[in-house]
C-alpha cells in the first residue's frame, strides 16, 4: 500500500492505468473527532473517509486534505481529493459515502478534478469563520459550536482592531509554536466581524494560514473587545514578531473552515 | 415530603410560614432528556432542577411545570415554579442553579410571581417552534434540532394548508392516542411557515395543544408539502376528527417551545 495517493497515482501511471482524481466537499462537525489527519490517539475525519472509500471501492486510498483542521474544530465545505480506479460514476460518491460514513461527517458533492489537482498545494485561499457567543450564560444549542464569552465585548473596537491584520504581514506573533513552515509571511484579504443579537461572527480570508492563526487574531480580538489592549496595539504586535504579545488561543469549537478556493 | 409545591405551599401557609413563589425561565436541549416530567426509566429536566434546588436550598421541592414535554423535544423558554422558605435572593437562583446543572438547561432568569401563579393552569397561549431541514443530505449541525426531508416541499401549499388550522376546532384528529383532556377544542392564533434556504421553520400558537398535537399538524403539513394531500383537505381532516386521516406524528428532536404567554 502506497501512503500517498500521489505516489499511488505516480505508481500507477507507471503501469498504464488511468485514475480518476476526485475531488469532494465535506461538511462536518469537528466535535468528536482529533482533526482531519490520521494519527493513532483518536479517531480522524481523514480516517473515516479513506476506511469508507476502501469499503466501497475495495481501494487503499490516501485521501489528500486541504489543511490539518485541529480537534473540535468544524467545517462547512472541507475539500480533500483521492485517485481511484472505480468504475463508480463520479456523482454517486456522496451517496456511497453517506451511507457509510458517521452522521456527522457528509460528503456534499463530487466532482472530476484535473490530474495536477492537489486539494492543499493547489489551494489559493481559504476563508474561516469563527463564532462567538456574546452573552450571560451561553446557550445550550452551542456548547460545542461556539466561544462563549459573558463580558460584554466592545465590538465596535474589534471591528477597528481588524483592519491592521489586513494585507501581508509577517504573522509570526499568531503562531502557536509547533508550525513548522519556510516563511511566516500572509496575506489576509479580509477580515469581518459582524454583530447580530448575542452572536458575533468573525470571517478572515488569507492565501494561508500559520498554525493556530486564527483562534490567536481571535484571542487578540477578544483582548481588544474587553479593552485589556487597544485597537491600535495590533501594529506593534504584529510589528514585535513576538507570540507572548498577542493574545490567547482560543477554544477549537467556534471555529469553521468555511471554503477553500482553488 | 409533600409530593407537589402547591400542596406544600397550602401546608405551609397553616403553619403561618411566608414562602416565596419563585419562576423560572428555562433553556434547554432535549436530546439527551426524557421530557420534563420526572419518571423512573430515564434523566428529565424536572429532576435535575429539583435536585440542584436541593443543594442549594437543602428543600426538597417539586417544581411546576408548565406542560409535558416528549423526551428529545427542546425548549428556548420553559417555565416552571417552585415555593421556597429560602433566604437566597430571587436573581441569584440563575447563578447558582448553573453552577450545578448539566450544560444542557439554563436557566435564563428568575423572577418572584404572585402567590397565585402557577406554571400550567395560568399558562393563556403557547408557542412552539418546528424546524424542517429541507435539502438533500442534511446537515451535520442539525442531526438533533431539526427534522431533515430531502423531497423538496412546496412551501406555498403549506403556507395555504397552514390557514385552515386557524381558529377555534375540535382536534381530535390531531392528537395521539393517550391524550388525557376533558375537551379537545382547541384555539389556533397563528400558524406562520416561514422558508430561509434550505431552512423551513412552522411557528404555532395556541390557547393549549393536545398530546404530540403540534407534531401531527407538522406531519399532515408535510404531507400537503410533497403533494400527498391538498391544502383544502385539512378542512377534511378537522371535520372528520378522525386521528387516520391527519398525516404522521413527526420526530421530536425539531420541536421547540418557544415562549409561554400568562
Amino acid at each position: 500500500m502506497p501512503n500517498c495517493s500521489a505516489c499511488f497515482f505516480q505508481t500507477n501511471l507507471k503501469v498504464g492505468l488511468i485514475m480518476r482524481n476526485i475531488k469532494l466537499l465535506l461538511e462536518y462537525d469537528g466535535t468528536n473527532y482529533h482533526g482531519w489527519q490520521r494519527q493513532n490517539n483518536g479517531i480522524t475525519i481523514q480516517e473515516c473517509i479513506e476506511n469508507s472509500l476502501f469499503r466501497i471501492t475495495g481501494e487503499k486510498t490516501s485521501v489528500i486534505g486541504c489543511g490539518r483542521t485541529d480537534a473540535k474544530v468544524h467545517a462547512l465545505e472541507y475539500v480533500c481529493n483521492f485517485f481511484t480506479n472505480s468504475k463508480i460514476p463520479t456523482e454517486r460518491f456522496p451517496y456511497a459515502l453517506n451511507s457509510l460514513l458517521p452522521r456527522d461527517i457528509i460528503v456534499l458533492r463530487a466532482f472530476e478534478a484535473e490530474k495536477e489537482f492537489h486539494s492543499r498545494f493547489s489551494a489559493r485561499e481559504k476563508i474561516y469563520i469563527y463564532k462567538i457567543l456574546n452573552n450571560k450564560f451561553g446557550s445550550v444549542f452551542k456548547i460545542n459550536h461556539s466561544l462563549h464569552v459573558s463580558q460584554k465585548l466592545a465590538v465596535e473596537k474589534m471591528q477597528r482592531a481588524a483592519k491592521y491584520f489586513l494585507g501581508e504581514h509577517d504573522f509570526v506573533a499568531f503562531m502557536a509554536t509547533g508550525g513548522k513552515v519556510k516563511s511566516t509571511i500572509r496575506t489576509i484579504y479580509y477580515l469581518n466581524i459582524i454583530e447580530k443579537d448575542d452572536n458575533i461572527e468573525i470571517e478572515i480570508s488569507a492565501n494561508g494560514f500559520l498554525y493556530n492563526m486564527v483562534r490567536i487574531i481571535v484571542g487578540t480580538l477578544i483582548y481588544v473587545g474587553i479593552g485589556k489592549i487597544s485597537p491600535e496595539e495590533i501594529i506593534d504586535i504584529i510589528k514585535s514578531k513576538d507570540r507572548k504579545k498577542a493574545g490567547i488561543t482560543v477554544m477549537p469549537q467556534g471555529l469553521y473552515l468555511k471554503k477553500v478556493i482553488y
